[in-house]
């Protein structure tokens, strides 16, 4: 039976893979018998019977910390914990506390279980588009330089780097994704400066107004929060003998501009929801995200079986059929 | 009056920089007043009246050490010291505290005086072809990925990213430079899988007899200990602007087989010289060799101003001129 940690499972995605896990009640065809649930703040447990759920909250930068969560040796650990990349920004020492000392603590943690007893669990570590950096070409492969922009990307090419290392040492068996950029994300509006690509469709779905401050041929890259959860769970399983070495890669999405999104939503949602967006141009947003990617290959990915989502209106479709109507009670 | 600090100062390029920052007397037309040697072990220091040359020795990998460095507000940081790939692949831990905590000192050193003062030097990182790893294009552009396959390969991946991240915020003022391989390299064999690529010529024109362990055919990049030197004095010379984020660059170099190396040592020292080299495979060795990288664009750095040797004679003249009478005497 396996033993399975999500680090990071009071956030939206650690959320709906700890549903997703007690769901599908296995890995590659292992059952899960066990289910640790760790963040920050107390996650919320699923409810289920054939699987023991526990809920741990704690600071993930503390030592100690990590060899906590490492003594029980879980055979998969999930490890999605980080400060988002705006407050890694404002806070320069923070974010390097988390989102680098975090991560390199829970590796050092597992390397010394694995000297001790040979213990060598399947990390999945999710990183981020924010590795990448201008100048980019219209569609990135899979080999282009990885120089990131921010604290927060440099901070998850370092984890890539990291987790690249331990594994080809034998610490552990390491798989890092690169999450395209998540649309519809649920909820309310952020202060992210990419909250609008979420926002100008899952306001008007509501019936509420939303601004679009870019010119509608932005492009971006996306995936659905069931896609990422579905290349988070995939990635949980995948042979190790296939990735040939190479550790960290770039998952499918869906390349849409905002003419396209506003299409989508047209198709599903009709003209009068179109007419709730209105548009309002504000040059900093836009300068920020014209150095944003716009699309990849991703082409090991795919070989490897990970699928992103089929179409923007698929994006659509699977936001409304698995969170429309949490919005609604909320 | 310009204050530098070498550290890292005892090792073959650093006592190289050393001596060329002495004989030059100036960096980017301002002159040099002061020159800190510091290293694991006391630096030999060059002679001379007009520039204040101290001699440190010390761990880089402590916190105080960094901050002591630091004190006396250099204005250009040469940062070289690391432990090898062979021995940072032996002892993890080791390579670890001194080539990733030991340059993450530093740079946190330098950030903690940027904000009492607004401290800000020009920081020259050496980095490495370690970086790249398989598979790899016969010529790697600019644009490639960094795979290190190594952990020290990793760890000055990681440094670069640091570098990159510090100089972007406005701590410091940062330029990482891979360096080739450096040949011919003087002194004697050493373990290195690559040491028979100096090795090869050294010897034969010492009248002493070598060993090839692989095919005439097996091709690399390289630059003699004078260009290499060159680099890092050009590096901290290079105008901020003209680096346009891009922080870390793949120094030019000669892309040669050893065929070429062994008619460029015909050229110079006859046929009675070559005659000196054996050819004795090692499959182990040639294994490890056909993983590394065969040649570069390096466009970035030629349009920067840093310059190559002119050919594999080239090198072979500068090592003649600059250490083989060391090598008579030693």
């Amino acid at each position: 039976m396996l033993h399975c940690l999500i680090i990071g499972a009071a956030g939206m995605l650690g959320d709906g893979l700890a549903k997703r896990l007690v769901k599908d009640g296995e890995i590659g065809g292992r059952k899960i018998g066990r289910l640790m649930l760790f963040d920050i703040v107390p996650a919320q447990a699923p409810h289920v019977e054939e699987i023991s759920v526990t809920v741990e909250a704690g600071d993930i930068s503390a030592v100690e910390t990590a060899e906590q969560l490492v003594a029980s040796r879980p055979d998969v650990i999930f490890h999605l914990a980080a400060i988002v990349s705006g407050e890694a920004e404002r806070d320069f020492e923070k974010g390097y506390r988390i989102n680098l000392d975090g991560t390199r603590n829970l590796f050092e943690a597992i390397r010394k279980a694995n000297e001790e007893d040979g213990y060598c669990p399947r990390v999945v570590f999710t990183s981020s588009l924010a590795v990448f950096g201008s100048p980019l070409p219209d569609v990135i492969g899979d080999d282009h330089i990885i120089t990131p922009h921010s604290s927060y990307g440099t901070q998850k090419a370092i984890g890539e780097l990291l987790l690249a290392d331990y594994s080809r040492r034998g610490f552990f068996d390491g798989i890092g994704i690169r999450l395209p950029t998540i649309c519809i994300r649920p909820g309310k509006p952020n202060a992210a400066a990419s909250s609008f690509y979420s926002g100008i469709l899952r306001e008007p779905l509501a019936g509420l107004p939303a601004i679009l401050p870019v010119d509608t041929s932005m492009r971006h890259w996306f995936a659905s929060p069931r896609a990422a959860i579905g290349f988070m769970a995939h990635a949980a399983a995948v042979s190790s003998e296939l990735l040939a070495g190479r550790r960290n890669m770039t998952m499918p999405g869906v390349s849409a501009t905002v003419a396209d999104e506003i299409e989508a939503l047209r198709a599903i949602a009709g003209d009068a929801a179109v007419a709730l967006i209105r548009h309002e141009k504000d040059p900093a947003i836009e300068a920020i995200l014209s150095t944003w990617p716009q699309a990849f290959e991703a082409d090991r990915a795919l070989k490897l079986g990970f699928e992103a989502d089929e179409s923007f209106e698929a994006i659509v479709r699977a936001y409304l059929e698995d969170y429309a109507t949490d919005a609604e009670q909320a």
